[in-house]
């Protein structure tokens, strides 16, 4: 396998896009990924996008995304695994240059979710989990979370407010970031007041969905064309679990995360210690949780008390959400994964602005689809 | 880059499966290609399907099949290209093998479409168009097929009749493929007189939907193990068009085909005449002959004179569709692709029965997303 290196970065703010179409939004990502990498031309292009076919009726953003922005007659594909269709679309992106018949590959994550009517779009999280056996049976995407959280809390002892930290620290971090959907912070109290979605999990345990896309380019390691540092791709892996939660033996513990974390730290030659930041998938707060114990910050049970004893912030042990995670930068579905990508070389680069991270090396990105069904994780690593 | 062998095959039945769900569907062309390549364990999964989202409520069919079959925890992802997902999935597999991180992949194509009301399946396929700019417009996916005919028909002087040989050489192989939708004879006579669809493309132009899945194993090739013979992927590449046909110079010439096989034609080492028998993506007549031209294997604007003259007849110069192609076998859009390839490696393996091609060495499959936007092309070699 040949070494990958990423070298161009590009994301749309996070909102609600009135004014852009689904094109608009990834051509942009993908346009300034390219002018960050200075090339012109790539090889193929790899697409992740969840919900393009329900909210948007429209199929093959690969083709799409390759006719737009001017890379006619490229190999373009899109990838799909629900929430994690970003990060799946990065690694499908690795292994093509990996394998060597790719130079340089364009991977984009993109998602226009609010043109559509609030029931569509519930309707199309809900693909994510199993039709025949949660869906039909009257669950929905957050029902889903919530059961989780309801049994994690009555298995570790933790109250809802055991879990704000997790969204204080995400919205704090996002207030420096332009492309934030919700740049402003929030308090424990307003945390407290926050309307109950699905019991327990209410309005600021959440992530918001938005319109939006980000791109990378990656290129065989060797073919670097920027002054900046060499960002790596040291580790890519990614696992599955069943796709209904009912089947799990353990449906508190990410076993996913765990696998494709563990794969990606060997691949890296690093241990958990080592890593700098870690976006991680913040789409619910349990979700936070049950991430940083599975990928070996936490004890099992313990990623709240990880998260109030102020570990996840900026300066902290293991920073998190550095530039407001899904809670605040918000949730494209499938963009979301690229977006963590793109945050993470912003820090590697120390571009990061008011909320870098000093001098990190190693950074670890982790999506996740479905309830935790499947999960890809990423460790880029910053060349000294 | 590693070789790549094919050492497993599976399919179901294209048809009407009222008593089979998607994740059946999958899972039983998937644990036949498992047994047939006498492997219990696999790295990783690529699921090639179009419309699970809309048809089926149902999202991440990577997770869904992994779980079904019992590779629980295995990576797996879905990837989209409207009707030529299943042959991307295929070349997503091939990449993951070749690259070295994964030794033994599955690929599965699946559709089931057959459940739906047909305008929703209608609706469903036009997503492979482009929505803002031609399906918000009233154009179907039959109708850009039949614009691409009609100016074909006009530039190159061809009737309708002119059309017939593809689908009666489909429909008299189907005859004897067990898997095959539709298995009796069609005559000239019929074709004539079939109902018009959509002026100028008729009921017997045009190849059928269906619920279908289709199943190889991909292992680097030194993992061989069985007494089989060795089926090696030769050539691999895909390309795409703009979108939507108004963008494109020449909408009557497959661009994305001709380059796509062409590399697949370098890569393979080989030229067009040394290709034994060709699956391709005979979607509607006029695809049949546009992809012959494209490919090398008819002039432009020749493709009906040879079908015409016999060519493409099982021990004609170029045997097309030996097992029914889509016209007979069926069309479950995402699943197409796979079954191409499944077909390609009984002839090379001389299961095909009946309709065997004398001892072939390279099978070409072309696999054809949208109106002609997004073309995969694979070679597959048998070693002598």
């Amino acid at each position: 396998m040949r070494d990958v290196a990423i070298i161009g970065i590009g994301q749309t703010e996070v909102g609600e896009h009135w004014g852009k179409s689904l094109r608009e939004l990834a051509g942009d990502a993908a346009l300034i990924a390219l002018a960050d990498a200075r090339v012109d031309h790539v090889d193929s292009i790899f697409v992740g996008n969840m919900l393009s076919g329900i909210a948007n009726q429209q199929g093959q953003l690969g083709t799409m995304v390759a006719d737009w922005i001017g890379q006619r007659f490229t190999e373009a594909v899109k990838v799909e695994s629900a929430c994690s269709s970003g990060g799946a679309a990065l690694r499908m992106a690795y292994l093509a240059v990996a394998s060597g018949e790719v130079d340089v590959a364009l991977a984009v994550g993109v998602e226009k979710m609010t043109d559509s009517p609030g029931d569509e779009i519930t309707a199309g999280l809900a693909t994510a989990a199993d039709a025949d056996w949660e869906v039909d049976h009257g669950l929905s995407f957050v029902a889903l979370n919530a059961l989780l959280m309801k049994r994690y809390m009555h298995e570790h002892g933790w109250q809802s407010a055991d879990f704000s930290e997790f969204s204080i620290n995400a919205h704090q971090n996002a207030v420096h970031n332009p492309y934030a959907r919700f740049r402003s912070p929030i308090t424990e109290q307003q945390f407290a007041k926050s309307p109950m979605i699905c019991d327990p999990i209410n309005l600021m345990d959440a992530s918001p969905i938005g319109d939006g896309a980000a791109a990378v380019i990656l290129v065989r390691s060797d073919m670097l064309t920027t002054d900046l540092p060499r960002i790596l791709v040291a580790g890519s892996s990614a696992a599955t679990d069943t796709i209904a939660i009912h089947n799990r033996t353990q449906p508190t513990w990410l076993t996913p995360a765990e696998i494709s974390s563990k794969q990606a730290y060997a691949q890296a030659q690093i241990q958990p210690e080592d890593i700098d930041l870690f976006e991680y998938h913040d789409a619910f707060t349990i979700m936070a949780a049950l991430s940083l114990e599975a990928c070996g910050f936490a004890e099992r049970g313990k990623g709240p008390a990880l998260a109030k004893e102020g570990a996840i912030r900026i300066g902290g042990r293991i920073p998190v959400a550095t530039r407001g995670g899904l809670k605040a930068r918000g949730h494209p579905v499938g963009a979301t994964g690229m977006y963590q990508i793109v945050e993470l070389v912003q820090q590697l680069r120390g571009q990061a602005g008011e909320t870098q991270v000093p001098d990190p090396e190693f950074g670890m990105a982790q999506n996740i689809g479905g309830s935790g069904s499947n999960i890809v994780t990423h460790i880029l690593k910053r060349e000294k």
